[in-house]
């Protein structure tokens, strides 16, 4: 098996030409170009593709073939983009960028903006029933935990927790853990549970296994954003920094300081790392999951 | 079999009592239940619940019984509720009233607006897919062509080919129908669609036969609401008349005047009916056609 760094980048590459398969202009309307062509720029802009990587790498976990899990990865990384192209409208968290590039409502017009998000919330569910590598009964689970993961009891839910949060000034880390499980965790979550379904292993113990080590890797991913936020520069992260502080957000850095959160975040990575054990302790994803710890943006 | 107006209002009946069972909070925090509220708001907004009604009584036109479509009847008027919501954003068509009471954002603020429909985008999918009435091939044909009717060559295009026609002078029969035809008609095709596929009939001639009668209906029922504009009052539209004017849209009224448009909407209305004949003539379909044309609101 190559090393990590190969596999990782061969992962990539394999995200991002499905990405641009998945997402083709099927209309001769320049109207539809237009709005192709802004689905594309947020796909495009350079995401670190960390849910479709945890998708092909649990299908390979449990012995399955990542190919196989091409429609769910793609559709797991359009969510993602969705979510962010819709948290940086005016109305929400009001950013003109994203990783270095302008934003897509500062690039393409705020209604452009809200029916790209929008047109992303619904392709990832016509890509998985569409798809001809899984079974019916592969897709019917997977679409279903999916759109748990996203609607109002997952990630949307959780930027409504993180939406009323700004208005409080009594958030603790019982509040803040449950607002970063909604709101980052279930897609991540979801993710490891997808491959699981692709490789053919479906069962409740091995699906809830998968969520507890998303959610792990979810938390002690945030809390490192928390922290980057602080002693990160404008260049190495692609925003601007320390804008949680000015925007009066608790974090785990304004909760305990960066050097506790830094040993927060530590002890959740070391939890994560051991519900690998139940993978067959997978040397991929005990790689992907310190990186991600060690990451600078 | 019971009249007309009877069934249209068990039909009705059973669809506000499935929404309200579809969407409902299943946590504990404040955050997530205004969510909802906000979410049930916009869909207990009164509605005509057309797209439901067509899914059913396409459902039962081909022997199915119209309980077994409970979940893609009331997904689609989901989506449509999403749709409206979004719609209705500043950044959007900027309307502060629908049918007579406040939009979603004026009601809940923007960002709300934006994550409910958001919601209402993706819970569709979730109640498909976690359905017990219908098959797993069936679950995955409905959601193929539910997403595809939604998405950026569906709805979602036709908002975005809309949009852009507003910045024009020069918009025409064609380009009018072929927006009408993804804004409004492609939701309604797949109500057909997906009723068929509900009672078991999923071959492409069905299939197409039906979208064929949706389509047709769709555009009917978009020229009389463009008539409705110049010729209802505020009072019976529940929105104020004479927007479309306001805004110098384009609209089969402004092409070629009230009593023309008419006659275009009387003809289409009468292909759509002879579509039927493919469904045996179903008499709840033609009386629900013929509704649809003479509709006040």
């Amino acid at each position: 098996m190559a090393n990590f760094k190969e596999r990782f980048a061969e992962f990539i590459q394999f995200t991002e030409a499905n990405l641009r398969k998945y997402n083709v202009c099927s209309e001769n309307s320049m109207a539809q170009k237009n709005l192709v062509d802004a689905m594309n720029y947020s796909l495009e802009a350079g995401g670190k593709r960390i849910r479709p990587v945890l998708v092909y790498a649990f299908c390979e976990a449990l012995g399955g073939d990542h190919r196989n899990a091409a429609a769910p990865a793609a559709a797991i990384e359009m969510i993602h983009t969705f979510s962010l192209i819709h948290d940086d409208l005016p109305a929400m968290d009001d950013d003109d960028y994203r990783r270095g590039k302008l934003s897509c409502h500062k690039k393409f017009g705020e209604a452009m903006g809200i029916l790209a998000g929008d047109a992303l919330s619904v392709l990832p569910f016509e890509i998985i029933a569409d798809d001809t590598a899984l079974s019916a009964v592969q897709k019917v689970k997977i679409i279903s935990c999916l759109a748990k993961a996203v609607g109002k009891d997952g990630m949307i839910g959780g930027q409504v927790i993180d939406m009323e949060n700004e208005e409080r000034t009594d958030v603790d880390e019982a509040n803040l853990r449950n607002m970063y499980k909604h709101k980052t965790g279930e897609l991540i979550a979801v993710s490891c549970m997808m491959g699981c379904i692709c490789a053919g292993r479906d069962d409740a113990e091995t699906l809830e296994n998968a969520a507890d080590y998303g959610y792990k890797l979810g938390l002690a991913f945030q809390i490192v954003d928390d922290i980057l936020d602080v002693t990160s520069t404008t260049e190495e992260l692609g925003k601007p920094v320390g804008s949680d502080a000015e925007e009066n957000k608790t974090t785990f850095v304004t909760l305990y300081g960066v050097e506790k959160a830094q040993e927060k975040a530590n002890a959740i990575t070391d939890e994560a790392l051991l519900c690998l054990e139940k993978f067959g302790g997978d040397q991929f994803l005990k790689e992907l999951t310190e990186m991600l710890l060690k990451r600078k943006n």
